[in-house]
């Protein structure tokens, strides 16, 4: 059986990165550079050995980058990658030879979704507010980064005052507890939209769920159940903590919801999973994943999103987009474009 | 007078990023999320206060980030950005409407150039190679980060082997030595093109210069006078470090030379200032800065070297690219495009 994109996939479904065929180098070869009448010349004494007094690196720099928003800080978090493999069964109304042209268009290696994971800090200055948080290394051994990052950044777990979920794929719940089960932010108080609440905690629906939905179930009830008196439901609209008001963004889930944050005369969009991998999804915004649950709701909510963002030229994020995942939405063809913010001192 | 772009200019003609008009941020508005039945539900009880147990940050995460070519361990140094005015002398034969125009197609504020900077380490597994060296905070305050970079990498300064020097303005040389005239790398080897040195340590051609270019004279001499014996001269062309091939790249500066990289079966290129700023000269490479000594052979050197990294879809690497500066050329309308690379665990 083809495999199929699915969050909590066994360990033998998943693929580890070292297995992942990297896009080949060009043809672009050291010949090529070594030809003229310069190449004569050499380097009069090369050195072939130097001190090595530096180890080698066994893990990526910090993923840890601030900006400003009015008298907010921002922070982005990273935690990692997944490496999914894919088949023509990812996109419902694309082949897969058009997915894996949209990902050779990013430089890419086919048949493979690298799913980036960022979840958003936010200092009001009174409360740090977090915005999903991460995979705690229980979905791919290539994430699970976010903590440390946390901790690279000087802020303790039990700092934290508020968490916002976006919606409850396990990638965007899993760091509220520890594969063991233990609250990872013992402080926080943890606000979900209520839509998304109420649809994956029915006993009735659960029950008539299947596959991968099925196992999207158990770990919702995994993470919530028996800390429920702690979670607080809101409806999407509501301003759900001091200059962050929820923004409805159905069709991803049931409930999945996107934040605005403002502050002084500034504001920006937190899209959540509305847009996704921007080589696929922002680039292509007709295309409907097989993790949209509802296809066609999924695909007027990114469309009408990323049209708006792009006629204001709002400063958007997405949990999704390539570290530190937040930039700029343009028109572009039949679709749109992220133009990357610009790495900036803080 | 009309701010003229120069390196090393005085600090009276620098900006201080503080006073630099970022954008201003869409006419997006709080009430625009805030409308719908929705609003009336609002939120029960959300808390005014936290308990605010971080501090603000003030500084941004390090910049470090590291990637693979063959056996190779490469590492992006970020040293900062400075933000310096420009006006309708910038570009030779682009009006400052137009400049602005393409500054505002990256979202970028008009009339100010963000001039970042990014060093690059090669770890060959037996040898410490930094390409260019940061400006060590000689230029303005918001660069000279690339050392703290260094030491959040793991690497003290005096474990680098050589350092290979694209060309000798200011920003890639001015690493080499402290305020004060201290070496920073005490153990480096220093490796230059030769018609840049010919060039830069005539004294009868500085007799000629004028202006910023005769500052460039200046701190060449200020940098290498007292070393000239460590500094070994290298014809552009030649291999000048295990794997790492120089290119000719003239026109930018006299000698001005770029590095093809290679290791194991992959290779990629670093451009040094071929391009630089991506939404102004990858995307308009027929447009002439005045910091390109001679604009039409720089425009041939950029032109050729893009239209080559496109066709090949090699990996490029440019130290005026945003951090972490690595990525592809595709061709895009009448000039190319950077699709920057994806942040990916190591």
């Amino acid at each position: 059986m083809a495999a199929v994109f699915t969050f909590g996939a066994s360990p033998a479904e998943q693929m580890p990165r070292s297995s992942v065929k990297r896009e080949p180098m060009s043809a672009f070869s050291r010949r090529s550079f070594l030809t003229g009448p310069l190449l004569a010349a050499g380097c009069a004494a090369l050195p072939v050995q130097g001190r090595a007094a530096a180890p080698t690196a066994k893990a990526q720099g910090p993923g840890v980058y601030r900006y400003k928003l009015g008298d907010y800080q921002l922070t982005a978090l990273y935690d990692g990658i997944w490496y999914v493999p894919i088949d023509d069964k990812f996109v419902r109304n694309a082949s897969a030879a058009a997915v894996n042209e949209a990902l050779a268009a990013g430089f890419l290696p086919p048949s493979v979704l690298p799913i980036s994971f960022t979840a958003l800090l936010v200092n009001t200055g009174a409360r740090l507010v977090l915005i999903d948080t991460g995979t705690a290394g229980q979905i791919t051994d290539t994430a699970g980064f976010m903590n440390a990052n946390l901790a690279a950044a000087g802020i303790k777990p039990d700092a934290i005052d508020t968490i916002l979920i976006s919606h409850f794929h396990p990638d965007h719940i899993d760091g509220i507890k520890t594969k063991d089960g233990d609250k990872v932010f013992a402080n926080a108080e943890i606000l979900v939209p209520e839509p998304e609440w109420k649809f994956w905690m029915d006993d009735g629906t659960m029950a008539q769920s299947t596959g991968a939905v099925h196992r999207y179930f158990l770990n919702a009830r995994r993470i919530f159940k028996d800390i429920a008196k702690e979670v607080r439901p809101f409806q999407p609209g509501a301003e759900v903590a001091p200059g962050i008001v929820s923004v409805p963004a159905f069709g991803h889930t049931p409930g999945h919801t996107a934040f605005a944050i403002h502050s002084g005369n500034q504001s920006m969009l937190a899209m959540s999973d509305t847009a996704r991998e921007p080589w696929l999804f922002v680039r292509h915004p007709e295309w409907q994943p097989s993790y949209d649950m509802d296809g066609p709701q999924a695909m007027k909510t990114r469309t009408d999103m990323l049209d708006r963002a792009a006629a204001d030229r709002m400063l958007v994020e997405a949990y999704h987009f390539p570290f530190p995942a937040c930039g700029h939405i343009v028109r572009s063809g039949t679709g749109y474009e992220l133009v990357p913010a610009m790495w900036e001192p803080f």
